[in-house]
């Protein structure tokens, strides 16, 4: 049995309980604001590490590695002393009694943080994610790195023209900046990185094809920010393809309409659904699955549970829907943080959250990003240097950015990539196209 | 179909075809020993990377990351002109009609180096392997890792002090280098890495017990260099159980006779069994699977076959077996393909296999390790700089020698770990653990 109430050897004072489920950019956030405060703050996570999601495309396609991304969480809030992890998956949000049940036990608070993101989405269609995994975790980026990395394996062993074609054809469908930012990687990966490594087939031919439903790429970004990134994708070879929506994928490609594409190896990074974080404490939710909550973030009729991040759906002062990035987690972590602290002292904070948004970037592979800084406007290599030196600097963990800027100066010089690794099972066949053989 | 030899693109020349399975330490030695001569050499492999397996313990204990330590096999031989790779599984060989059987497909050879390692053995208790995995892959590391690491966090979780007890002992089965290597680095970690990461449990007090049924630990080296090991490991705090072998694994812990162990997690490092490369190849093997060959490391009754590494069971200039370590199997490659250049010239190599032993090393956590230099023995803190050298410098890739020389120098100034990720499936309880529960 599990109470972690119980037993505790460094703390018997009745500080009033803090607990954040989700170790996010917003659940971190939201600790850390509590470091010095007096309540005692307990991080839920069914990893035990933080992942820098914006980087996670970079595993997927062989440029990093997973440990260059992640952070044990406890290695994070180790000097916090009022800070306590557990590892765990949170089963549900029993409000009543002020408890998150986890596996056999539970956790109880006085204020709770549901910080839990989200999962990418099939917008109905949840067969595709077979033959078009999303991108969240770790292991979705060590499993698209395998099937990158396995269809030129396979393509070197293939003697069928037509089938060597479906095998270095990769498709990425959904231009937002996770799209973007893969078939930049791909391109490249394909065109330098392996350029040399094969006898048979030349890994330059690769087909790479960016579906987006909208008329431009990168949404979030002014028009002539996301015209430069499909310029820059085309002439890394990459082929795009503008207000074409998807309506079919199954093993043998991708269906826009009347046009098949050939393809065995497709990545979806065209939607997400939140976590169930509306459903645990049974308010609305908009069609993302997102948590509609008060402007202070609380979750209606629950003044101290807040909801924060990818899972909750809140409105910037324009009505608009704020996006599902790190920043508006951050900040949201640390204003419920402060919410809760002036809570604690019989206090309430006289504003609701408002996001400040300091810009927007986006890097269409080697020396090619975009910047949109309130209305300045980067790109090209000054743009890719401001994009390194971002992501470095919000990489947790200073060894992580040691590594990391090691890495893509490393890159950088001789276009290697640093991880090219196949784990888990091995076959030289994806699984589902064994299956097919097998039953033919 | 795959047919390897069919629609090559750069060379339609009728040159000797040299087959090597296995892109181990002997593999890749005989394939750069071919380098330059007029043969094509096709490296058969099913993993895509050569890993350096004397550091797969420091995977396992996350010291280092998987990237660390692997190297894509394609990479490493890019520049070798007459080298082609194929990534698959191998089924058989076809001795009447020389070709490796892989999948669908057939490789075809003129000569044959056979070269595929072994696994961790249970001595016919394979029913123990799932309570005491061994390290021989990649995946094998990762998953002690996660085990490891997945034991602290139950622990952490866990009110029941006995439960809490198995949770934070650890056991170490064999004596080898790799089973003192594994039990100092999980000392290591739990004393200092992890020291101040958990709230309420101290894993300064994990118990590590490493067992041994020789009556020392590290036979292969001499006495006193044994003995210094011994007291190393006692000084990390590691309990070292001599002249005990196991009669019984299973999820409670281990049983040595009379006495029984509680652990939850339980380490394999006690025996090993070759690939069947021997009957593969319809030859006789020893107790041990490995194939028993001609001095000259030819297969009986097969000229253009040879078998190296650790599949293959040599004897030294005075009848005793040569051990299962990189230095034999690189010696080997390197002798079968002169005697395959001698071969296509209508040559013999007038020596047979001899085997020089530069010298033997081991380390036991931080500053302590031993070496033994052909009777010039090294210990401590000299010997542990010496065993970094070495290992450093024989990591392929120079990349790979700066990552890991800024880890260890990271490691050694902070007692940090760079790879305490836990991926893959994520419970709080090991699987047998929660079938137990379920049952219950």
């Amino acid at each position: 049995m599990t109470h972690l109430d119980a037993n505790r050897r460094d703390d018997d004072a009745p500080l009033p309980k803090v607990v954040i489920i989700g170790a996010g950019f917003g659940g971190l956030a939201a600790a850390k604001t509590l470091a010095r405060a007096p309540v005692r703050v307990t991080v839920i996570d069914r990893r035990n590490h933080h992942l820098f999601q914006p980087l996670l495309y970079q595993v997927a396609t062989a440029g990093l590695a997973p440990n260059q991304i992640a952070t044990p969480i406890r290695a994070i809030v180790r000097k916090q002393k009022n800070a306590h992890v557990a590892l765990g998956m949170v089963e549900g949000i029993d409000t009543a009694n002020k408890a998150v049940m986890l596996g056999a036990g539970r956790v109880s608070y006085d204020y709770l943080i549901v910080a839990t993101g989200a999962r990418h989405a099939y917008f109905g269609h949840d067969e595709w994610e077979r033959f078009a995994p999303g991108l969240k975790t770790l292991e979705d980026a060590t499993e698209q790195r395998k099937r990158i990395l396995l269809a030129f394996e396979r393509a070197e062993l293939e003697d069928d023209p037509a089938e060597r074609a479906r095998l270095t054809t990769f498709i990425v469908i959904g231009g937002g900046p996770t799209g973007v930012e893969t078939a930049g990687a791909i391109a490249e990966l394909a065109k330098k990185a392996l350029a040399r490594d094969y006898r048979r087939i030349d890994p330059k031919s690769a087909r790479i094809v960016l579906i987006e439903a909208a008329t431009r790429l990168l949404g979030a970004f002014p028009e002539d920010l996301s015209e430069h990134a499909r310029r820059a994708l085309e002439k890394l070879g990459v082929e795009v393809r503008l207000g074409h929506a998807v309506t079919d994928v199954d093993e043998e490609g991708v269906t826009l309409g009347d046009e098949g594409i050939d393809s065995r190896t497709v990545i979806w990074a065209a939607g997400v659904q939140s976590s169930p974080a509306a459903r645990w404490l049974d308010i609305s939710a908009d069609r993302a699955g997102r948590a509609i909550i008060d402007a202070d973030l609380r979750a209606p009729g629950h003044d101290e549970i807040f909801v924060i991040g990818d899972c909750a759906a809140v409105n910037d002062a324009n009505g608009k829907p704020l996006p599902g990035v790190a920043p508006v987690a951050k900040q949201q972590g640390a204003y419920a943080a402060r919410a809760i602290l002036a809570a604690v002292k019989g206090e309430r904070l006289d504003k609701p959250f408002r996001y400040v948004d300091y810009g927007n970037l986006a890097t269409v592979g080697r020396q090619a990003a975009i910047a949109d800084f309130r209305g300045f406007h980067l790109k090209g290599f000054i743009g890719w240097l401001v994009w390194c030196a971002a992501h470095i600097y919000y990489l947790i963990g200073f060894k992580n950015r040691i590594a990391v800027a090691l890495d893509w100066t490393w890159s950088y010089l001789t276009f290697e990539r640093g991880a090219r690794l196949i784990t888990g099972d091995v076959v030289t066949e994806a699984p589902y196209h064994r299956d097919k053989r097998e039953a033919a």
